[in-house]
């Protein structure tokens, strides 16, 4: 009898919960392997959308959960929040005693998943590495790959990165992103397949969506701290001069992450917002199945770049956040302005041709991944290539 | 009047204090810099040698303590001795306000001022990086130099190194290793200038050292945490055997330390060691005084790498610890085997033709790194190369 | 030349600096002392009404702020708050080096400020001990007496009850709250100074106060974490019964408070509440002043069990949380029954007789602590008395 | 079937182990009890005597180890440690979620399991409540008593005061001290039955036991903290002078323990110690063997007061450490002093007539606590009684 490798996934956000849902499924799946599933900082709290009442129902069963979110409006409450990250993780690993952790892409907290991992000599694999964005998230993200020892990449250049960060190349994996996998499975459904009112709940008014939509999801940019509150109200005030129908996702935690919702909040009580309904969350799938059927995504979301690209939906991405990532034909790259977001959604009619790339990956990342972590010899010591 | 640069230097250890010295001294004596030393970790304790004590009769100003060793022989206490560093330095930061921190080189703990600077948008120099060694300070050095904005880098492999992990060229300054500045002013006194059981004090016997003696420096390898124990324990034999007058340093703290700590105290209670006296501590000049009067080093000091390249002092550099690492002439490669230890000694003859070579700098690297610290542009924002 | 004595004051919540501010005033105007206020915890976050603001409005100078809220709906959270609480604080101690150190009250986390000064061998001053509820902050509070050096109590009886806890009866002085200060300088207005709306915002209809207006303020009961959203609902649909003019104030943090806030929210979506404005925050003289002038105050607030006790204003009082502390003949005790809320409300009449009581003091508290911060010996060291 | 009672016991020191290993094992043997043993702080460090080692030896099964002392030899670190301690154990209390979590005594760190308890709202039973000293760690006792639920007190007068400290009658038991249930087993074996030189090493001369032989045991006093060094030197002067065989135990880990450890190294590097053996720790049961066959004991460990008292062994108690503790006829106080500890040691003969006491229990105190702990109801709700 075999006994199965123990991975520890550690999920710390919302948009991390969807983007590698299917590599925890092929896990817990695995005959070989057992799932350790680690729930920490915001994916934990009810204002950043309780991303793990999604994980409970999605019957995944939470080994350990981490709340270490320390509250603030301010930079020092992110180190200090990554911190406490390393203390609560280390003693959750301790009793975990997992033969591999995986940590996901880029954002400040992962840096405590990964030094905690890579301290206490577990192997440390990194989900997402080698991308390029131009912001903080991409000093965690390459700092993390030289901490990493087996490194899962979402696209080709990304795989060329990472080896030319003297990693060893039979080490590094381009799977493509597993969020494709689920982009891959709702692609096939041909309409939207349920009523956003009446399963999100929400606030704000109800537009008609039978005629088209816009999402909006628009994140705070850590760098631009203080401007959060300028950048979100550009876009507010391009969503109230288009006057379309418009379904708007509340951004997750982050320094700065407070400028944008006092920003939506206090808009919301000056004007009218007729054609705006405000959600918290949705569950991934059916986030993606609401970007298949809609006019266009705008904001700076991650998923525009990617499961988009897949799915083909016009994307109006505004500002630096996805500066220099990997991207399809789907993508329109717009500045914090009204007006040149306006412009963007107007070049887009009904009638746009959907420009698909599978530049992410084609839709099995998560069983790759699963079998990847079976195989690879387990090894925590490494040196550079050059 | 030009308000003068904030410059913060965290210092763990007492060879970190060693190493960079000079460049405390010419920030001091630069007119444009004000220097925030702050000392931290193993730095301020009395059982690692209280660098701390060092500093101050040095004559330096201590702007913060930071006290986050957390105690416990084993891996998990290094993980969350990093994260109370972070939570702690992010306090320091926030009230020191620095310009630019300054961490060195790459024991496990100077993650967390990397971490704490880099997350605040403070922009961060990174003394020593590009090097090899092939051990856990490896991850922790070039995943340094991904959060760094500026690197003072040693040598001209090492440069490269950081260039090729994708920093901007013009952001990366071989300056030379800064302890090579010291090197360069004692290798003008021509024998030893003090009487070292009188100025430290320490245990055990008193041999003449007027005929010729070694030193011996052996740290814990924390890869190998459950072996430091035995491979002390062959350092210890081979001393024993070859029975020259010997001066013995305690080891700094790490992971292991115990093991290595308790391995020497062990042997002392056992046998007698006629010929040998132990050193907690030495002022960094006094120690290099020391060094180049002696028959030879043996141990994994990087000192030996280092220093000892300048001084041409020759080298038994045992097992893995200093792996990869740019070397002169001097050294020779031994593994934990006493009696590779033992011939390797004997190869060295008092007539030994010593070999010396700049290859980690020129005696300057105090004064350039000082000049660039003023000069440099006050950034934080970076993105890589390819 | 005299030196300053430094007197470091811990305020960690928005009703914490209401109650001391007379405190801060005197302290600040005493030639001999010196005020080094600490601003910590909920008392610096936005959603429980960024005191920090009114402090730096009224012309206070920060010496620090600590950060140490951990996010998270459960009592775990507020355990780790006061560990960080710990770590954090004892940092500042040892920067400002206070003569004595002041913590106010029995809020979980001002144990974090006890035990750092207690354990720093600082002098610590308590506000407000021997007081009786029979909650969890009793254990706090009565846990801080016996960790305190100097107590400054609110009433006769609370000074009988730290005596009788073994303190040392020359270090327990009956200064009465320094809450009544302001209440009695707000008493000598006969009317409504400012328009709420117009200083405070807020959110929800505008109702006419010409004719008398109902104060709302309910905090979660720590103990009784569950059940926190059924108690503020009784409260809802008894004031939507009601249907007179109404002004609510949303909670500070606790375990707990997200139920009271997610029911307050989920009562605003589903029913028109056409006589009911919510503010988040008001200035405290303001507060007392609308306090002053209204029908009465609903909830669970010490302030109507003190300040009100002085005005006279009649308090419906729900739920367990003043149990058992002294009382005026303005309070009428309700469980959370939204028919006996709604009865208790009927009783009261605008031709209500306002009794009066000083049994929380006279108004002259912050001068009279004052003068003994200055005067009383400088000791950490005591014994029980019996 | 019956669900066993979890309860959780702290251990945080080598001495808090021996005073309640008969509890330990009376909840093991328990049909209805489940122990959850947690081993944390200085219990688990070599150089404090590794208290975890004889606990496993003595077959107890370990639920969770926590590492909280932070290093440093100052008041700070202390309150950082229970900082820590509170994290840490607040997580560990999340996973095994007990149903009575038990502390023990009065160190500092006990706090942090007070605390982290309290504030989980897991009702929380004090060993060792009521009792006076004088010192910090009279400060640390009461307010755990004001935290505490069930208090397990060892003397009659101290169930007095914990009673008039306002706790319920109905839930303050004199138990009797569960170290003198050790006591009452060992007093039956008449003579020393082992070797201590051989079971526990040490180091030092091997002075001869036949003819009688003293122990020391002293710990720093926290207060007092830079005085330590002093303190421990007059009562080597006076070992010195008394010059019989003597046993001597080091001191348990507190700010200032380094003072006393650096004191004891200095001297013996300085004079020969002819006639002394140095151990760091012993067994309890061979402890008190040892004591039950001394001369006396010199220290100020409480162990003179407590099992000493029962056992009828002369005891020179020195300073304050023990100030106000009900003591038995068998107790010769005095200061600091070298000659006033000679003149006391001089006073007592072998022939000495042994004055036994039960003022601390008569030795069933284990069993006692164990069948409290499984009928207590369960509650964690109280309010001081007057």
């Amino acid at each position: 009898m075999s006994i199965k490798r123990k991975i520890a996934v550690v999920i710390t956000a919302r948009p991390s919960y969807s983007r590698v849902k299917t590599v925890l499924s092929a896990i817990n799946s695995h005959p070989e392997l057992e799932l350790q599933l680690i729930v920490a900082a915001s994916a934990l709290l009810d204002r950043y959308g309780s991303a793990v009442n999604y994980i409970v129902n999605d019957g995944f069963e939470i080994a350990a959960k981490v709340f270490n979110v320390l509250e603030g409006e301010n930079l020092t409450a992110a180190a200090k929040t990554t911190g406490i990250g390393i203390l609560e993780l280390s003693t959750v690993f301790d009793n975990l005693k997992p033969d591999i952790v995986v940590t996901v892409a880029d954002r400040f907290e992962t840096m405590a998943t990964a030094i905690a991992a890579s301290y206490m000599n577990i192997p440390l694999a990194h989900i997402q590495g080698g991308e390029v964005t131009g912001n903080i998230d991409e000093k965690v993200r390459h700092s993390i790959t030289k901490l990493a020892d087996y490194h899962f990449v979402a696209s080709e250049n990304a795989k060329q990165r990472v080896i030319q960060l003297g990693e060893n190349p039979e080490m590094v994996f381009n799977t493509g992103c597993p969020s494709i996998d689920i982009a891959e499975q709702v692609s096939k459904k041909n309409q939207l397949t349920f009523n956003p009112y009446e399963k999100y709940g929400g606030v704000g008014s109800l537009p008609d969506l039978e005629n088209g939509y816009i999402v909006v999801m628009q994140h705070p940019v850590t760098n631009e701290y203080q401007d959060s509150r300028k950048h979100i109200e550009s876009t507010l005030r391009a969503i109230q001069q288009i006057n379309k129908p418009t379904l708007w996702f509340w951004p997750n935690v982050d320094a700065g992450a407070d400028g944008t919702s006092t920003g939506i909040r206090s808009f919301r009580e000056k004007y009218k917002l007729e054609n705006v309904h405000f959600f918290k969350n949705m569950e991934g799938e059916d986030f993606l199945n609401l970007l298949d059927n809609s006019i266009c995504l705008i904001g700076n979301s991650s998923v525009g770049i990617r499961e988009c690209a897949y799915l083909g939906v016009p994307v109006v991405n505004i500002g630096s956040r996805q500066n220099r990532r990997d991207r399809g034909e789907n993508v329109i790259d717009v500045t914090y302005d009204e007006n040149e977001i306006v412009s963007a959604v107007n070049s887009i009619s009904n009638s746009y041709n959907r420009k698909k790339s599978d530049v992410y990956g084609g839709g099995n990342a998560g069983e790759t991944i699963a079998k990847l972590l079976k195989d690879l010899p387990l090894q925590f010591h490494k040196t550079i290539t050059y």
